[in-house]
């Protein structure tokens, strides 16, 4: 597939169109304005028609888009056709949480085992994902092919593991640590989770809520 | 606080901005230009400097900001010295490895008290924070001040749960159920943690690489 450049911003808001097409589609919805989408997004119909224009042409000027089409051409345009693989290093209650709830699938990816270093847990399921050694990593990424590590080990293991993971050429690590990996000189594509970004994202708009109040209470006071 | 209206793309830079301010106090750095912070950020000098205008005047022209300074200001307006209560609800894998390993404290957050419906929780205690009875969580919030409930709930219970939060006045939640809860017309400020929008940008930038080396082998078998 031929690429532009586009924003990361772009990139960005590609899963929330996603998410929202099907939407669309579970309710038997299939066809939208850009109007319509926007609305429902809280974006203007020019800032979509300009995200899509990234990507080619989509729709036509009166007829909006044919939703199950924008879901096919987003859904390529982020790979999630592509079959990536996975697995998930660290099998504590978050890399538990993340085996037994989160779908992979939906996001086109296949979890096919999971690593640690506790004997209690090594040769285990969880669900249908085997629980490996720690130790056979290396091996299984030479036998199989995987794009991508989820790293859900403690924070003080977060940058060795890392290191290792690029050392056996591991692509991609999608980083749950809250440690920050990524580094300007590595090749490895890092995504990182901050829980604590989204929470202090949080706090700001409660804030900004509380201020508003008070000077609306104080203006209030004054008249 | 007086506040001006401020883009969202700059709300969620700041606690970015916060992390790395962390960082340069805890390796010494007293002083730092908006082009090395930019640099260590993948952000231009002007960028910085604008975001930061946002808030009012940081920093001397020609002296770069004070670290400290910059950090206490953008953690004001973040609100993070604002003293937030949190609760939360649903204590699976995902509300435990929240309880355990994340640290509301460095967001400025207080997490005083989990919910669940399960008999074997209930009564218990994870770290400091006692598990109680989902039925008492109206009496605890009459009682104590709480401003955010984590949403840790399977997604068959998300959108009950929620609109139970809203009735009892929560004034925000922070959703990690995979169930989109935004509402236009709700009051309650709601703070999405996507998952599936984050293994998606990773599939992206997976898929974009791939296709550049894939497009560059195409042009050295042609050359």
């Amino acid at each position: 597939m031929k690429r532009l450049k586009v924003s990361n911003n772009v990139i960005r808001r590609l899963p929330r169109y996603l998410r929202k097409l099907d939407d669309l589609a579970a309710n038997g919805v299939t066809r939208i304005s850009s109007f319509e989408l926007g609305q429902q997004l809280g974006l203007t119909p020019s800032q979509i028609r300009q995200d899509f224009s990234c990507f080619g042409e989509f729709g036509q000027q009166g007829y909006g888009y044919n939703v199950a089409d924008l879901r096919a051409h987003i859904a390529t345009i982020l790979g999630s056709d592509r079959g990536f693989n996975a697995v998930l290093i660290g099998v504590g209650n978050l890399g538990r949480a993340l085996i037994e709830n989160f779908s992979f699938a939906d996001c086109g990816f296949t979890l096919s085992a999971a690593f640690d270093i506790n004997p209690d847990l090594i040769g285990r399921n969880f669900g249908e994902i085997p629980i490996l050694n720690m130790e056979d990593l290396e091996k299984y990424l030479a036998e199989n092919s995987v794009d991508v590590a989820v790293l859900t080990v403690p924070k003080h293991a977060a940058v060795s593991v890392a290191e290792n993971l690029e050392q056996m050429g591991i692509e991609a690590i999608w980083n749950f640590t809250n440690v920050e990996l990524a580094e300007p000189n590595t090749n490895t594509i890092i995504e990182n989770m901050h829980f604590s970004d989204s929470l202090l994202s949080l706090s700001y708009f409660i804030a900004e809520r509380r201020d508003e109040q008070a000077s609306k209470s104080g203006k209030a006071d004054k008249e």
